[in-house]
């Protein structure tokens, strides 16, 4: 096939499922015009012929059947997106690509692809004189064709080529647009990440009142719809709350509320396990958005948890509340942890950003958080405030309007994990958040016997409070009085 | 330098760290007829000249200047094994050694790798008609000299060749050797990390019992050395119940208490979180020890500690309790934290031998860490017990021995989580062995919200309890009654 040698489209774009396609469409709404190409060719034809076809007849979308065509199709310097499935498919169309294009090109990523990945990609595109973005796209297809929350990383002047187009195709909130760059090499892909362990979290703390209210409160779909309606104009305003809110007042045609015909056995696509891979790695607490995660997994262990069930006492006592008044203190209960799983999520960035040399702006990811994905909230407003009255404020929960709403919650919070306990009702994620917010707010913790047993069977030395930091001390814990023999401590 | 040609020796052991020489004297003193190497050639003279001379002076002990040397002076097949940093140290020295053995000829790896580099290396060695063990040594330098757990895999014709030598060399427990056989490839390697992962569970239940016991019980030195003097008698008995008690009877010179002087900041070398991360890659709970990494990782945050303990309030309780009655409850709550921990470690274990092929025998690793290694305790008597009577039992908490123990502990539990809580206390560990419980427990999650949450925002589909498993389902949960409209929906 001849090559058309007349650039006339000022954007390409590789994968047309449905997100590619909402993507194009969103672009030529805002003026693009977008060269498409797509491995299995009818895809393209198909595009082309439906939801594309207007745009196609003025010329704002033509497709291409090789990715020579396409490339020959771009004004320079070119811009090629990818949107196909995160993995090795990257990589062999990069592969495929980079002798395609000249230097100063950009190549961008839009899919789910592992920040590590893109890190490597973006080192392997630069090493052929091209820019590479690893962007992520929240708020799936609806949010691909209307406006998605974007969260580009990579070359900052790679950036500034894609910037005014991804800002004009971003959900806009309070005019500002919800797009913005977000550091160097895997940066992107990394606070997307995070944004997906997020919303684990988001949701199981939510799943957690919900079950408190529905075993322990004995309360129905309609006063959980109330609560939840009533949850949604206050502090925890927010999209999770507001669909929580409509699962809980829909019924189907027999009148059965659908939530209680689903099954409970959650499935995961795995990103929030990588947040909690990275927070390890990285050796930054996150233990509530890893709760989440290990949540997840234990509901998938239905079969198992019904056997448990016939045969696992509950050893649980009836505790006497007022449903109003614990239903009150449910409320600032998820709102506190809610506020310690965003105080991690943020810790990890921080760290990462200073592990990894990246610019993440943090006040930046909360704004563009704000629409266009799932974890949207009124809350992320306090976020951005935060951290823009203190860009190098260290920990989320020191920010003065943090620490005050915890201490109204507090009371109300630890009422709440300590009713769970004796009711037997499971608040991993909740108390999860507790204990870090308390192990936190504890100069002195208990891991001087951490370190006093690690020196005493393996001779891993420890510091002393009064010695500086850096100077390592021994001791020979079994000569010094404990009246046993060396024969029991070979270890 | 001549190559000796007569073989005088049947065991080979390269790298001559303490670790190294410790376990050569130990394979002597069981009749072994060790050839050891070394990179560095001095450490071999200075060992040969020190600890070694005796069993060097008898022909029980070589010295080797080059690997040729060494395996020039190993009878057939030959056994060599490596003790050398765990990570690319180990590939570069299976390399120089896989061109001078022969089919038939073992390698092992004693160091702390992890266990996909042992599968791998497995596969690298099998290649070339060798054979690969990987395995896990416990007990640290003592260990190695005087009887460590040994937890090796690979193929089981090349265990046998090492049995002998290695249940000689291992503790013994009740005239059982802490040997066995583990499976095949990472298989010794994997128990060994869970072994670790476990240690990091048990030592920070303890350290959050004795958090509660000095912050909130306000008892001295004193009054927790009885304590722990007492618990190790009990269901607790175990090598880390003893060591605490006598860290709580160590004081220096001036009267003070060693553990007072010690920073509360805990260090860690990795298997604890390599724990973590296995189990979140498996879909598998593991959320105590989980916890107990990231206690770890929030210790070592002090100065942010420091800082949060000045502006974070408290907001808890005085909660008025009976100190000797909550000492009782503190022990059972430790006894059924302990239980959790250890299931969900088996847990672990038994998916991560099903997902890869492995016979991995869950009763021989409780009984082979009865001795040589820091988790030993009376309790794992108990576990090799539950298995021996039921080598398919899915769940350690199923076995009737563990469902009574915890039922008995159970009211007391809850009463220790829901006192922290008010406290302040926090208590991740034990708390996270709670919910995991509950949940365990709970035919009908929440989980359920999940799902229809994600079938909300990404059409995810979801499952009915009035269908059978495999069948999915979507709702228009829009156009289902809820008064909004789609555009509050983009996501």
């Amino acid at each position: 096939m001849p090559v058309d040698s007349t650039p006339n489209a000022n954007f390409g774009l590789i994968g047309l499922a449905v997100m590619g396609q909402n993507l194009v469409l969103n672009l030529i709404d805002h003026g693009a015009r977008v060269a498409v190409y797509n491995r299995t060719g009818k895809v393209t034809d198909d595009f082309l012929a439906g939801t594309g076809a207007a745009a196609a007849a003025r010329g704002d979308l033509v497709g291409a059947a090789t990715l020579p065509e396409l490339v020959a199709q771009l004004e320079r310097p070119r811009r090629v997106m990818l949107m196909v499935q995160a993995g090795k498919a990257v990589d062999a169309v990069i592969e495929s690509l980079v002798p395609l294009l000249e230097p100063g090109d950009v190549i961008i990523d839009g899919g789910n692809s592992h920040f590590d990945d893109t890190t490597r990609r973006g080192e392997r595109v630069a090493e052929a004189g091209l820019r590479y973005i690893g962007t992520g796209v929240s708020g799936g297809e609806e949010g691909a064709r209307f406006g998605p929350s974007i969260m580009p990383g990579g070359p900052r002047d790679a950036y500034e080529l894609v910037r005014p187009l991804f800002e004009s195709i971003a959900a806009q909130v309070d005019g500002e647009p919800c797009c913005a760059w977000m550091g160097e090499q895997g940066a992107g892909h990394f606070v997307k990440m995070v944004h997906n362990g997020i919303e684990y979290g988001d949701m199981q703390l939510i799943a957690e009142a919900y079950q408190l209210m529905r075993d322990a409160l004995g309360m129905d779909a309609k006063a959980m719809h109330a609560t939840f309606e009533r949850w949604n104009r206050g502090v925890l305003d927010s999209y999770l709350i507001e669909i929580t809110r409509d699962v809980l007042g829909t019924y189907d045609a027999d009148g059965a509320l659908v939530l209680d015909l689903i099954l409970d056995r959650a499935g995961q696509k795995g990103t929030g396990r990588w947040t909690a891979v990275a927070a390890l790695e990285q050796g930054q607490p996150l233990s509530l958005i890893t709760e989440a995660v290990f949540a997840r997994s234990l509901s998938s262990l239905k079969a198992l948890r019904e056997r448990a069930s016939e045969v696992l006492p509950a050893g649980a006592e009836a505790v006497d509340v007022d449903r109003e008044a614990f239903v009150a203190d449910l409320e600032q209960a998820l709102y506190a942890a809610k506020i310690v799983s965003y105080a991690q999520g943020y810790g990890l960035l921080r760290d990462a950003a200073k592990e990894r040399g990246w610019s993440i702006d943090l006040a930046a990811t909360a704004r563009i958080w704000r629409g266009g994905c799932i974890i949207r909230s009124r809350f992320l407003n306090d976020i951005t405030a935060a951290f823009e009255a203190d860009p190098e404020l260290e920990h989320l929960l020191l920010a003065p309007f943090f620490r005050d709403a915890i201490a109204a919650a507090l009371p109300a919070w630890r009422r709440v994990i300590a009713a769970a306990a004796r009711w037997g009702i499971a608040v991993p994620a909740s108390s999860a958040g507790l204990a870090f917010y308390d192990g936190l707010r504890t100069a002195r913790g208990p891991a001087n016997l951490l370190q006093a047993q690690r020196d005493y069977f393996g001779a891993h030395t420890y510091e002393r409070v009064d010695r500086p930091r850096g100077e390592f001390f021994h001791t020979d814990w079994i000569g010094s009085g404990a009246a046993v023999t060396s024969k029991g401590y070979e270890v």
